[in-house]
């Protein structure tokens, strides 16, 4: 009789039951024929620069495929960094290219800004809801995830100090622009006494940015670590937002401190960001078709927006607020109070809609009345037929 | 005055020194002209199937772009999976896609077993000497290593078996076909009393696996999970060896206890594996093109083993021993007893020529008069004035 292997540790089991089910059931949902789903985070495939990316591919494989296809250093291709560097310095932050590390996707970057600035027990500062992927990744490196009380105008600043000094906290993981899964904004004020918070008790912030060249009011802000001559801020961005969510391209800009860790993590977890994607990104970028590109997505995405903002006003119940994003991908709604959004899904599935019920953003205590609602997937037309069977859903 | 965010782990900082000069350095020392390197492990570029590869990711980019530039399940291509099942099947160990899971190159695989199978100070056997990378992958996972020790016939069963017992062991790492660093592979009796012994003690063997279709020599040999009718052998590869390694394209064969934990592991770490690349690779591998591409990679691999060997005859002292590998990318060399590798590769560099000492390939107690020599580089010629230089500075 053979001896069974032990099991698996106990983190990764958890886990697996609650982001398999979440996760997959909503990607099917995307899946089946018929379903308006609100519940997915996917940019709009029809707004894909496919003629420029595909030149990009076929350049880079018809001059250097060589060098495209080999091994190449772990912090990634020296000339997208430097086009990564430049854009920080073009939005009010300068940035080197030597602070940039190429990641595998914005995830990839959390994933090791986890793994290399949290031990074990560590209290870890999170919003209230806060994106759940990285909700995840922070838990898996050990986190003790610490909630801070947090509005639709933001971060609950004396709660975020005193919380910092109560639990000691190592890090406060935020999303300044465009939240997942809210769709608010940290404004100027709040990313400037955020950053001096962590100065003056002496915590990191993530400041996690993927969304925000997806801008469709509003003014544009510096980053947060703009607001913070110091190293206190380390942020993480991404090209799945602007350019392709399939080609796992994201980036960590962080100080000399933190880059030698997060290189040997990197190492440690995929020797290196594909050579490929990474060779074609930087040629497409220097060709200066990102502009007109991300100009029709913004547009588009903008009209999107508004199609739900206005849907939504006939679908939810009476005594339901929503968020009014700047930009983005997501608008947040809360139900009046009593109502239960994951009892909610199956109705609004037999109406051929669907959303996520918020409870999973939350690290404690779920509010069982919210939702997030993607906007970026359907045509305007669409969304208005979502939002019509979402209000007979509820009304149901 | 600011306080200082708490400083980064000491694991990571520890790690940091170790890696970032070894693998940097080499890297530097490949792109050094005039050198002849015998320390990186790269295939030759010269080798890929550019036009091939260039036709697949056209393709792919003119009939579902749209697609393959989106998100994608965390598995992996389900096309890409169901070949690589195949495959294994066709070497003997029957497996279903949904038995693999895409990675982003082994070391992925690698990252996220060791992420998902050890808890902290937990430990795992590996071979004396091992991969470098996987001993920083368990390193980082907190895994408390154990050294089995190995000769070129293979791993010494006996003590296996005792050092599993007394430490409880978690797992045993292996690469059983031309090793990396010594070139040696398990032959069949000792993969079947390896399966063997890990049912009867109750561990999981990790059999990575990524060089063995780069046979020059000698008869094909069953996986080690084909020498097991239980799920105590998990086995990763990778496409790096044989299509082209920048794609960082790998994949793990497990059972469905481990699949669900890896799954979660493997979307808090990245998402999932680029969907462009995995279409690409998927679309290669359907048009039959890599049987020839591989065939004349064997070809040209062995006649370049060949010259590395046939050099390393004058180029070492007398006493020196190194290994007559049939497969893969190297070869493993002792000098004496008493000299020191590390020590003399400032030499060798004055001589323009490089190899990777020894020492960083032990978990403890390096043996300072080892090195590893690459011989996939460079053509025989090439390989045969290396070893000449390298003769020169050994004598020097």
């Amino acid at each position: 009789m053979p001896n069974r292997p032990t099991d698996p540790p106990a983190l990764a089991t958890r886990l697996a039951g609650v982001t398999s089910s979440i996760v997959r059931d909503l990607l099917a949902l995307t899946e089946r024929p018929g379903i308006i789903s609100f519940a997915g985070g996917l940019p709009a495939p029809e707004l894909f620069d496919v003629e420029g990316t595909a030149e990009s591919f076929a350049t880079v494989l018809s001059t250097g495929a060589r060098a495209a296809l080999q091994y190449s250093p772990t912090e990634g291709n020296a000339t997208l960094r430097a086009i990564v560097a430049d854009r920080y310095t073009a939005l009010g932050l300068p940035t080197r290219a030597e602070n940039i590390v190429i990641t595998t996707g914005s995830q990839q970057g959390l994933s090791l800004l986890a793994a290399t600035l949290v031990d074990p027990g560590d209290a870890v500062l999170v919003e209230r809801p806060s994106y759940l992927a990285a909700l995840q990744a922070l838990t898996l490196a050990g986190a003790r995830l610490i909630e801070v009380p947090s509005n639709g105008d933001g971060v609950d600043l004396d709660a975020l100090a005193e919380l910092a000094r109560r639990h000691s906290a190592r890090l406060f993981y935020t999303v300044p622009t465009f939240h997942n899964p809210t769709g608010r904004t940290l404004d100027a004020h709040q990313r400037g006494r955020i950053a001096e918070i962590a100065q003056q008790v002496g915590f990191r912030v993530i400041a996690d940015d993927p969304y925000h060249e997806l801008r469709y009011s509003g003014e544009s802000l510096a980053p947060m670590a703009a607001f913070c001559d110091s190293d206190h801020v380390v942020s993480t961005g991404s090209f799945s937002k602007i350019l392709a969510p399939g080609l796992r391209l994201g980036f960590v800009r962080c100080d000399p401190t933190i880059k030698p860790g997060l290189v040997v993590a990197k190492q440690s977890a995929d020797l290196h960001t594909s050579t490929l994607d990474q060779a074609a990104a930087a040629h497409y970028l220097a060709t200066g078709r990102l502009s007109a590109s991300l100009a029709r997505a913004r547009c588009e995405y903008g009209r999107r927006r508004d199609a739900l903002l206005a849907g939504l006003e006939s679908a939810l119940p009476p005594g339901s607020r929503w968020t009014n994003p700047d930009g983005g991908m997501f608008v947040w709604a809360e139900l009046p109070e009593g109502w239960d959004a994951a009892v909610l899904l199956p109705t609004a599935i037999a109406h051929q809609v669907a959303f996520v019920p918020g409870a999973s953003f939350f690290a404690s205590a779920p509010r069982a009345n919210t939702m997030r609602l993607s906007f970026t997937t359907y045509d305007p037309e669409t969304i208005a037929e979502g939002t019509r069977r979402l209000g007979l859903a509820l009304a149901g």
